[in-house]
């Protein structure tokens, strides 16, 4: 019918829904609070807040809510067939069916889900800063690390849907503790959680005496805005801290580039805008860290083109792509 | 033309050449042992080599060498042109255009070269233990780690055809130094080579007064096959050990879990047949190293069917399928 869909990020603190036409011109928006509430059962009071989010956009456009496809980008691992597994961010939701209970609700038949990096990697492959390339990696800086693989042009799902989680590639043995149960995944040094935590344990060791300062005294108190903000007033610590973290997110993407060949990645979330020293950091240790780097071809990196809304983008193409 | 192909399996100490049939029937086999010399330019001396034992399968079989498929697997980063980017095991050859000196030695057009646990990969798919399975990683645990990895069906190749390389993912950072020039490789830890080395740092320790006995006082002697031989014969130092690489082992199994959500491993290389502890002992450290590992169906991990056989026989393969 009509070429336009709807698609929403649903992340752990907000919902953005997003019109977008079938060319990625974004036509409408609404963002909303993602709620945490359990006692309705799994994932019903998130499918309340994106009904009424959906109905919103639709409001305004005259669509019919039932006629019109709709993606959603969960954050976590989602099952083939839409299920939300597991969801460390979204627990309300972990389990949950969103396909049938937003088919439900808006009496569609037309409603998709897939992992929220997935979608950004979709969209940025689609009309982004991965546009044309067979082979790259959508690699999200947040709290943790998102990540979507684009092989041969293909998205790699996986066996069950789950493929792409990044975020949990452990690269210090019996290191930092994990969210996810584990220890010394990637999401706990080059994420803008890992930031925070990193800068906390060197300020707690006295290393940053201007940090501690700013944060009035108390190490504890640092936080990953914090530590960003100082570098970019040129505060030497922070700088320093920044470009760690970038040797970090360097020995990740070092870790993709063995094992796929991706000769590109494209870098979204907080971070990657919240700083100008991270990824040309990261750029510079990427010589090191890949193994025959000289025999390559240059890998690039480049920063999502659609910032916070690639999500909720992807979200829509994969309304779009799954339509029968 | 005929409805057989010969593959070569080059690895850094020997050559193994196949006659191999369509359907995985292996008809007839020469092996011997890899040259290093370098005096007539990179790969001058493998390719004698290479040609002397295709021309010795040919000529027991009455076949044209200049008309039979030929397929090699090569140990290192092969691009998708053929040529030999980057070997550390087999420096002679490194840079090298094999598939130009071959075609030119046997006067063929049907010569084609690959990486080494990609054809084993292929192999293992095509009629081994990841028959029918869509997403699945194949992992020789040699001297080093090679890898293989099948997703929705496909190989993946990557941009220049250099992905599999997962003995590189960094799993210890800063940790021990790689031949590659990197630090903490996965292949440090959870192969052949590994195993021997992190036997004798524990052994200069003190840790392991058993084992060093049995090599005669030195810690410095100990090898990985001292360790699988007196770990065989229930020296609880060296079972001990090979928990440890099974651990490691685990650990690298998870992260490409992660990274591809891949549900099938299938483990080929010496190690894997040296010992019945590091495949059980991986299995079990799995459940407490995959993210989400309950929100899964489950993992397997299979070993080889074919075992030092199926580099040459995937190299066949190659050949069959690239076939004009």
């Amino acid at each position: 019918m009509m070429d336009v869909a709807i698609g929403v990020d649903v992340g752990g603190t907000k919902a953005l829904a997003l019109v977008v036409a079938r060319d990625g011109r974004v036509l409408n928006e609404v963002q909303v609070a993602t709620p945490h509430d359990e006692s309705n059962g799994a994932g019903e009071a998130t499918a309340t807040a994106l009904t009424q989010q959906i109905n919103e956009l639709c409001d305004r456009h005259g669509y019919d809510a039932s006629q019109i496809p709709v993606g959603i980008g969960l954050p976590g691992l989602v099952r083939r067939d839409g299920r939300l597994a597991f969801a460390p961010n979204l627990q309300s939701a972990s389990g949950a069916d969103l396909v049938a209970l937003l088919s439900k609700s808006l009496s569609s038949s037309v409603v998709f889900c897939e992992n929220d990096a997935n979608c950004a990697a979709l969209a940025e492959h689609e009309w982004g800063a991965g546009r044309g390339i067979d082979d790259f990696v959508m690699v999200t800086l947040g709290t943790g690390i998102g990540g979507g693989i684009i092989a041969g042009g293909q998205l790699i799902r996986g066996r069950d849907g789950f493929a792409g989680e990044i975020g949990h590639m452990v690269v210090e043995a019996r290191g930092a503790i994990c969210k996810c149960g584990g220890h010394g995944c990637w999401e706990r040094y080059a994420s803008g959680g890992g930031l925070g935590r990193m800068t906390r344990v060197a300020a707690r060791a006295g290393k940053f005496p201007k940090l501690v300062a700013r944060v009035g005294g108390d190490p504890e108190n640092v936080r990953s805005e914090d530590v960003t903000e100082a570098a970019a007033e040129g505060v030497d610590e922070a700088v320093g801290m920044m470009r760690e973290v970038g040797w970090w997110l360097a020995l990740g993407l070092a870790n993709l580039t063995a094992i796929l060949d991706c000769g590109h990645f494209v870098i979204g979330g907080g971070l990657s805008v919240a700083s100008d020293v991270v990824l040309p950091a990261a750029r510079e240790y990427l010589v090191d860290l890949v193994e025959g780097y000289e025999s390559r071809p240059t890998i690039t990196v480049a920063t999502s083109m659609f910032g916070p809304r690639s999500g909720a983008m992807g979200a829509a193409l994969v309304a779009f792509e799954r339509l029968p």
